[in-house]
C-alpha cells in the first residue's frame, strides 16, 4: 500500500486552499501553436463557415441553473438551454408550461448531466440532470433542446453525486450530498448520527409520457455522497458511489471531515434493490418506498478508499472503477470481479452504520501514482481503455494504462482542473480524439470582467501526445460534462401540427377572444410579420380587456419554417414567451394595471419584425 | 433622386417577408481560409493561451435581458452580465440590492449599448443599455462589470431609439418604439393621433453617485422612434432620430406603416432643448419636465427618409449622417451643414404634427445605391472614414466612400446581419481592422439545436479586402454591440476594504447573529473554505433561527484575492447570492418553512470547497 495523505489533515486542507500551486513543466509546448507539418493548433479548432463542428458538448452550467451547449473542436457557445432557472430569452418560466414545471423555484444548481444510454452507449435521445440547491431532477428531450419535465426529490437534501444512468437508462440514481433529517423535519445537529441521512432515490423515466418517477429511495448513512458511475457490461447491475464526512462531522468540515484517513466508496446492486422492493422490504416514508440497508442486508456494501475522493469512475470494459483521494497523490484501480468474489465469499471487515465493510486489499488492483501528481479528482477513457484522470492541485491532466498502472503521458492545464470529459469518454465505447479539462481557476487567460473572473475550459488533442489546442472562457460554472457524436442527435426542424391540441389555432381566421366573466381566453395566432388574436375584430392585433381580468392567451406560430421563432411581450406587464415553428404556448395572467400597453414580437423573425406589434387595453375599473 | 420602394408596399413587405433572399458571390472566396502567404483565417482568430484578445465587445442580449462580453477576434464568450433579467450565476435579483434595483421585474429586453464618451471617444468607464420590454435604463460600472443603477422612465413605452450617449456623456436619449397615451393611461385607438405620443428621455448620469436622472422628456408625435445618433465635433450639439409608422397606423403596421413613401429622421439640438428647461419652457406631466415641440419650436426639425428606416449614424468627422429605408435599395448622406443652413434660413417644406420639416433636397448629399444591394440597414466606420453598411435583405456588408459614393468592397454574410460593429466603429476616431456582423439568422450554420436556431455574428477582417473569418453563434439575441480597446478598461482586482460599511464583518472574531424579537440579523464571513456566522458559538456555521423569523444575512468574502468568489445557498429556500472578493452582500428572506436545511457555498473556490457548508435550522411553531 502506498501514501494515504499524511495526518494534520487541518492544516492540508489550510495549505492547499491558501496557496494552490500549479505545474509547471517549462519544457512543455503544449500550449504553444504547433509548427508540425499537420495543422496547427489554430486550424484544429477552426470550423469554417459551411461545415459544422463534430461533437456536441453538453456542460452544466451550475449555479446559473442551465445546460451550455458547445461545438467541439471549436469550443463555440451555440446555445443556452434553460432548466432549473427562467430564461426571458426563451420565455422558460414564464409560459405555463414550463412555470409550472418550475414548481416556484427561481433557479437552481445544475451539476452533473447524463445523456440516456442504450447498452451503455449514448442514444442521442435524452439528457438528465439534477439541481443541488433545490434538490431536483429534470430530463431534456434532444429533439428540441428543451426540459420536458422536473421532479422534486423529497427526503432528500442536494443530489450532488448524479445523475448517472444504468446501462439501459432503467434508472438514475441521485444520491445526496448533504444529510437531513428524513423529510427535512427539524432536528438538532446533536443528534446528527443517529437522526441525519443521506438518501438515494433512484428514478425511472418513461420515455412515452416524458415523465420522471422516483421508483424507491435509499437511506444511506449520514455522509456526503460525492460522485457516482453506473457499472457497465460485467458490472452493469452495480453502481459506485464515493463518499466523504463519514467523520459524520456536524461543523467546520474544511477541518473536521478530513480527519479520518478513509472514507468509503458505496457498491450497489441495482437489480436486487429492484428486486427488494418488489418484495415489500421497504418502508414508507412521506410517501416514498425507502430502504434501509441496516435492515435489509446483502445488497449494499462499502470499500474503504482515500480520504475525501471526488470521482469514481468505471472503465469502458466495465471491469474495473478507479477513484482517489481528492487530496491524495494516488488513484486506485478496482476490481468489479474481487468486489463481488468478497461479497460471494462474505469476506468483510466489519460494518460501518450497519454496512459491511469489503477489505480494501480484497479489491484494489493497484494503486497509481505519477510522480508530483497531486488531487486527482476525475478520470475519463479513450477509445484504446487508456485512462486520463484531472490532478486538481498539480494543475495537469495525467494520462495513464489502468491495465499496468503506467504514466503515459501528461499536460499542465489552466487552472485546478475539476472534472474532465472525453468524446463519449464515460460509456463502453469512447471515441477517443478529444478530451475537455473543466478547469475551476482561470486566472488571468482571458480579458478581466472583474474580481470574479470566468471558469475555463481547454480543449485537449489526445490523438498523439496531449496538447491543449484551445482554451474557452466559461460562464458559472461547468461541473461536468458530456461530449457526443453529432451524428446522434436528431432533432426536429418544425412543431408538428397537432390537430387534436384544442389550445392551438393554425387558421388565420380562427384567431377569437373568448369571455366569460372576468376570465378572458385569447386564441390568438404569430405569424411573420403579425399578430391576430381576433381576426373578425377592427384591429385584430389588439386585446382588449377590463382591469383585474384573468387573461389567458394560447398562442400558436403558424410559420412551419425552421428557426422562425417569435416571441411575445407586453410593454410594462413584466411577460414574455416565445413560441417555436408549429409550436403553441399558454401564458396566464391578471390585468391588474389599467392603461395602454404596447405588445410586440421580442424574437426577430423577418424583415418587417419591427412592425408586428399591437396594444393591450385595459380599461379601468372606474 | 434615385429610387424609392415602389408602391404596393404591402405587397412587398409579405414578399419580403415570405422569402428573404440570400446574396450569393460565387466567385467570392471571402469565407475559405484565406491561403495568402500571411496568416489563415483560423491564425487570425486564433488567441493561444498566454495571450489576450485585442478588443471586448459588448453585446445587447435582446430579450434574455443581459449584456453578453466576447473577446475579439476569439470571439470567445467570456462573460455574461446581468442587467435587466435576474441571474443565480451571480446572485442578480436576488441580493437586497440588485433586487432592488431590478424594481419587482423579472426580465428586460435589452437593445442597444452605449459605452460613456470623453471627447466623442470611448473613455472605458461605463455601458449603458435600455430595456424595450419594461421601459427602463441601466448603467453598468466597466471597474466591475456589475451593474450600478436601473430606472424606470415614466410616461414611455419602449426606448428602443436608445441609448446613445453625447460627446461627453452629458445625456443619454432615450425615445420609444411605441406611442402610448401620456402616463400609459386608457385610451382608445380611435384617439391615437390626438392623444398618443412617442416619448423621448433626456437621461443624464452622476459618475460620483453613480446614478441615472431623468432630467427632461420630449412629448414626440405618436410615430415608432428607431435609432439614433448623437452628433460629433461640428454637430456635437445635435442628435437625429429615425422614425417609422409616421402614418399613424394603429394595426396591422406590416402593411399599414409601409404606405408613405417617405418617413421622417428627427433633428434636435439638445443643447437648445436644455435651455428650454432652463427657461421654463415645459409642461409638468407626472413629475416630469416635458417639453411638447409643436408649442416650444424651433429646436426640433424633420428630414424626410426613404420609407421604414433603421440606422442613422452620423460619420466619425460630424459633418454627415447616413440613413436609409430598411427595404430599400440605396442610403442617403445627409449634410449636418447644410440641415443647419436650411434651419437657419427657415427653408421648410410645412409641417408635420406642428413640427418643420426640412426639404429632403436641402441637406441631402448624395444618394448612394450598390447595384444589386437590399435592405440597408445600420453603418459603421473605419479610421479611414469609409462606411461599412449591413444589407439585411441581400445579407451582405458593403464598405463604400461617404465623401465619393463609391462602392468599395462586399462581403455576403450568412444570413440577414442587423446591425454591425466595427471597433470602435461609432466614435469620433474608429479603430478599423474588425467588423462584426449582427446576423439575424443563422440557418444551418452551427449544429442544430432544435426548431430554433442562434443568432450569428461573424467577424470580417476589413484590413484589407473583407474576409468575414469566422462565424460565431450567438444566445438570443444581440440587437447592437460595441467595441472597445481591451486596455481602455481597468477593472479592479478585489473590492476594497471600506471600515465605514457597518454591513462589512471582516474579522473572523466579528461574525455574529442579532437577535431582535422575530427578526434575526447574521453578520458573517466567507472565507477558504468555511462560513462563520456566529463566531463564539458551538457550531459557527450554523444558523437558527425559529419559523417565520425574518431573516437578513449581510455576507462578506474576507479572500482579498483575486477570482476567489463564493456563494451562498440554502437548500430548498431558493436563494442564492455571490460575494466576490472583499465584497459585502445582503440577503433578506423570511424563514417560512420549518427544518433543516443544508447551506453552501455555490461558487467553486478551493479544494475544500465542497467542505464549505453549514446548516439553517428553523425550529418549528408549535
Amino acid at each position: 500500500m502506498k501514501k494515504w495523505i499524511p495526518i494534520a489533515s487541518g492544516l492540508l486542507a489550510g495549505f492547499v486552499a491558501a496557496t494552490i500551486s500549479f505545474a509547471d513543466f517549462s519544457k512543455s509546448t503544449n500550449t504553444e501553436v504547433a509548427s508540425s507539418s499537420t495543422k496547427s493548433a489554430a486550424e484544429k479548432v477552426y470550423v469554417p463557415f459551411g461545415e459544422k463542428d463534430d461533437y456536441y458538448l453538453f456542460a452544466s452550467g451550475g449555479h446559473s441553473g442551465q445546460m451550455f451547449i458547445y461545438g467541439v473542436p471549436s469550443m463555440r457557445h451555440i446555445r443556452t438551454v434553460p432548466v432549473f432557472s427562467p430564461d426571458s430569452a426563451t420565455g422558460y418560466g414564464f409560459d405555463e408550461h414550463s412555470k409550472e414545471m418550475m414548481g416556484g423555484y427561481t433557479w437552481g444548481d445544475l451539476h452533473h448531466p447524463a445523456f440516456s444510454e442504450t447498452n451503455g452507449d449514448y442514444d442521442g435521445k435524452y439528457m438528465f440532470a439534477t439541481d443541488v440547491g433545490n434538490s431536483r431532477a429534470a430530463v431534456m428531450n434532444l429533439e428540441t433542446f428543451t426540459v420536458k419535465d422536473i421532479i422534486e426529490v423529497p427526503n432528500t437534501s442536494g443530489p450532488h453525486c448524479a445523475a448517472f444512468v444504468t446501462e439501459n437508462t432503467e434508472y438514475m440514481f441521485l444520491p445526496t450530498r448533504f444529510a437531513v433529517p428524513l423529510g427535512s423535519e427539524y432536528k438538532s445537529l446533536d443528534e446528527y448520527s443517529e437522526q441525519y441521512r443521506g438518501v438515494m432515490s433512484a428514478v425511472t423515466f418513461d420515455q412515452n409520457s416524458e415523465k420522471l418517477n422516483i421508483a424507491y429511495q435509499v437511506a444511506l448513512p449520514p455522509w456526503s455522497y460525492d460522485l457516482s458511475d453506473a457499472g457497465k457490461k460485467i458490472s452493469k447491475d452495480w453502481a459506485v458511489l464515493t463518499t466523504y464526512n463519514t467523520e459524520e462531522a456536524t461543523t467546520n468540515l474544511e477541518i473536521n471531515a478530513s480527519q479520518a484517513d478513509r472514507d468509503f466508496i458505496v457498491l450497489f446492486n441495482w437489480k436486487e434493490l429492484e428486486q427488494m422492493v418488489k418484495d415489500g422490504k421497504y418502508e414508507d416514508v412521506g410517501g416514498q418506498k425507502m430502504i434501509f440497508p441496516e435492515k435489509q442486508k446483502g445488497v449494499i456494501y462499502l470499500i474503504p478508499v482515500a480520504k475525501s475522493p471526488h470521482g469514481v469512475d468505471v472503465t469502458p470494459d466495465g471491469k474495473h472503477f478507479i477513484a482517489s483521494g481528492k487530496l491524495a497523490p494516488a488513484m486506485t484501480v478496482f476490481s468489479f470481479e474481487k468486489a463481488f468474489e468478497a461479497v460471494e465469499k462474505g469476506d468483510f471487515a466489519g460494518e460501518r452504520n450497519g454496512i459491511p465493510i469489503i477489505k480494501y486489499e480484497s479489491v484494489m488492483e493497484r494503486e497509481v501514482n505519477p510522480e508530483n501528481a497531486l488531487g486527482p479528482l476525475h478520470t475519463q477513457f479513450d477509445d484504446k481503455g487508456m485512462a486520463y484522470t484531472t490532478m486538481f492541485i498539480s494543475s495537469e491532466v495525467v494520462k495513464w494504462d489502468p491495465n499496468t498502472g503506467e504514466t503515459l503521458d501528461r499536460v499542465p492545464v489552466q487552472y485546478s482542473p475539476g472534472h474532465s470529459v472525453a468524446a463519449e469518454g464515460d460509456t463502453v465505447a469512447p471515441d477517443g480524439q478529444w478530451l475537455i479539462a473543466l478547469n475551476k481557476i482561470a486566472k488571468d487567460s482571458y480579458l478581466s470582467v472583474g474580481p470574479s473572473h470566468p471558469e475555463s475550459m481547454q480543449l485537449i488533442d489526445i490523438s498523439g501526445k496531449m496538447k491543449v489546442i484551445q482554451s474557452s472562457p466559461v460562464n458559472p460554472e461547468p461541473h461536468y460534462a458530456q461530449m457526443i457524436k453529432a451524428d446522434k442527435i436528431k432533432t426536429i426542424e418544425v412543431y408538428p401540427k397537432n390537430e387534436k391540441n384544442e389550445l392551438a389555432t393554425y387558421k388565420q381566421e380562427d384567431a377569437k377572444i373568448v369571455r366569460n366573466r372576468n376570465k378572458v381566453d385569447v386564441y390568438g395566432i404569430a405569424m411573420r410579420s403579425k399578430f391576430i388574436f381576433d381576426a373578425k375584430a377592427k384591429r385584430p392585433d389588439v386585446i382588449e380587456v377590463n382591469e383585474g381580468d384573468e387573461v389567458t392567451i394560447h398562442l400558436t406560430n403558424i410559420d412551419f419554417d425552421e428557426d422562425i421563432t417569435h416571441g411575445f411581450a407586453i410593454n410594462s406587464y413584466d411577460l414574455n414567451i416565445e413560441v417555436q415553428p408549429g409550436q403553441t404556448n399558454t401564458i396566464k395572467f391578471t390585468a391588474d394595471k389599467a392603461g395602454t400597453f404596447p405588445l410586440y414580437c421580442t424574437n426577430f423573425c423577418s424583415a418587417l419584425h419591427q412592425e408586428m406589434t399591437g396594444y393591450f387595453l385595459v380599461k379601468p375599473k372606474n
